[in-house]
């Protein structure tokens, strides 16, 4: 299986976030992808670059005035003498306007968020648009007749809605991969999302559509981020009626309540018959994740790619979540190895 | 004119804020209210506590789940193991739901708040609590027959709406404060916002009334904070159609700018004929406030409090923001001293 990454990914870095009452490196640091790759190169597995594509490919899922403000913030940032790391200081929130863009850069960057933990540094642009190319190009391959592809991407992205960014997110590139699928003979396309946390955005990017399914497994947000999407009753709208499900489950779950609605949501999947099948690979579902809850544990990996294999469609993989950095490589690997053993 | 304090304020302390990438601790803090009460002393105005209200009062213009949230809020974080303030990680910002109140501590903060600099803290309620007895009590003097009173609030209120918190306010106290007048035979009551900052808690709360006219004088949201409200065009809605009104005035403005927008602003007050006045006293509009962009200067205090006393209105003061700590005593004695020497 070809993984395609790009060093680009480094360049988002220095931002903070506040834990526990501290400012703290992101736990969405570089190493995380520097570990998952030494464990795919120690495995075996090709690594390639990303190809480029036009700016146009990521107007097919997100509105342009929010590329644009992520292609320029940083830069209007240091315009208006500021630097360091950016975080929104306000948000459109409950009981506030959502129709006017602010013309300043503060409030503009609180339009487009919706958390104070996403920080925006100089090289972030650079970072998520590679971060887009790699599953763009791990897209391609698939459609190209591979039977699966990984992409490596750092940032991740399922967070990032339409015209939203947040959950350490910009750009959204499981919804890219989905929709190149779409745009190059694939007619019905699943994205299916085990990350541990609710992918929000990939589900608002697709909510009113028919053509690409969003399924979910993740911690309930009663209780876990992003809290204000993921519930079992969001099943999309419109021409999207159905298209839309979530799996959520509770703080603590292991691998024997897991795996049951893994298989509902592969049954889910597999209804919908598609041509192309996207993953949104988290491994925050690891019992070592340092801020996610669930009890998944090494060992369990591979078996969730088996059974990602048994669909028997076209798969391309694209790096989500995961923060117990030193483990993730292995967690990765024993996916993509499973699925691969399921020939 | 009769100044009602409470030495409660000083429980919400210890709370931090991001500000230019650093965690710093509040610019709201405790020795705000201690510089304001060491200057009216010093003028020889007489200072009292607030007297006991119950909690009923409140909920004349804040919803019973957000107050209920806010009384014990710092108690399920520490109950849920955690410890020192509060900040929110995630909002329902767009294109997130609004219509569910997530079970979790986290979630359920992120719901109630609208942006990440506003610490809760173990005292936050008693302090937010007395500061809404103080209004109420300023409230109360002046439907008593005084001709003004003042209240020292501190946490402030005006950026809290019926059940949202945010810009370092948790109770509306000038919305209290009006609301008792209404209560109490006062038919027809106005609030005017100086404050540096849109009142949008203000607004939000009286938005569909016509009984309570809410007008407001602030740095614009294009660029400055709350960024989502406060902009001309809003005017109200239903009954309360006309009885908002927004005087948005650029970074920079100086006295001789802002007393035209302050004149058109009496005069909307004036043509309301209100039977009593509700003054959200920020003096941030002061030049040498830390986070605001105004250029008054100490002496146009009591000019602004003459204009005020000209409408003949009886007034009750209740302070808003104002950071610039060791002049802010002097400022808010300017508008009183200036307001009494009109008489
Ligand atoms: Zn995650
Ligand atoms: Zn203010």
């Amino acid at each position: 299986m070809k993984v395609v990454h790009s060093p680009l990914h480094a360049r988002h870095d220095g931002g903070k976030e506040l834990h526990r009452g501290e400012l703290v490196p992101c736990f969405e640091m570089p190493s995380r992808a520097d570990f998952i790759l030494q464990a795919l190169r120690r495995e075996g597995f090709a690594v390639g670059g990303p190809r480029e594509f036009p700016l146009e490919s990521l107007l097919r899922v997100h509105d342009a005035g929010f590329v644009e403000f992520l292609r320029t913030a940083h830069a209007e940032w240091r315009a208006v003498g500021k630097e360091g790391f950016m975080l929104p200081s306000g948000f459109p929130a409950r009981s506030l306007r959502r129709d006017h863009i602010p013309a300043g850069i503060n409030g503009k960057m609180g339009y487009y968020a919706f958390d104070a933990s996403t920080p925006i540094v100089e090289g972030t642009w650079d970072a998520a648009l590679a971060a887009a190319h790699c599953a763009l190009t791990a897209a391609a391959h698939v459609v190209e007749g591979e039977r699966g592809a990984y992409a490596l991407c750092r940032p991740p992205g399922h967070h990032a809605g339409h015209a939203v960014y947040g959950g350490y997110c910009f750009l959204n590139n499981a919804a890219l991969a989905a929709q190149y699928l779409r745009d190059h003979g694939k007619k019905r396309v699943a994205v299916l999302d085990v990350d541990y946390h609710h992918g929000n955005g990939t589900q608002d990017i697709f909510w009113e559509r028919s053509d690409v399914l969003f399924v979910s497994i993740h911690g309930t947000p009663e209780t876990e981020y992003p809290y204000f999407l993921g519930y079992a009753d969001e099943r999309g709208a419109g021409e999207g009626e159905g298209y839309t499900r979530n799996f959520p489950l509770p703080r603590g779950t292991a691998w024997a309540e897991y795996v049951t609605a893994l298989d509902a949501a592969l049954d889910t999947v597999g209804g919908f018959a598609p041509d192309a099948l996207v993953v949104s690979l988290g491994v925050d579902t690891y019992e070592g994740d340092p801020i996610s809850a669930f009890k998944l544990e090494t060992r369990h990996y591979p078996l969730m790619g088996e059974r990602l294999a048994r669909l028997g469609i076209p798969t391309v993989f694209v790096q989500e979540g995961g923060y117990a950095v030193e483990d993730l490589g292995s967690n990765v690997a024993g996916v993509l190895k499973g699925f691969l053993a399921r020939g």
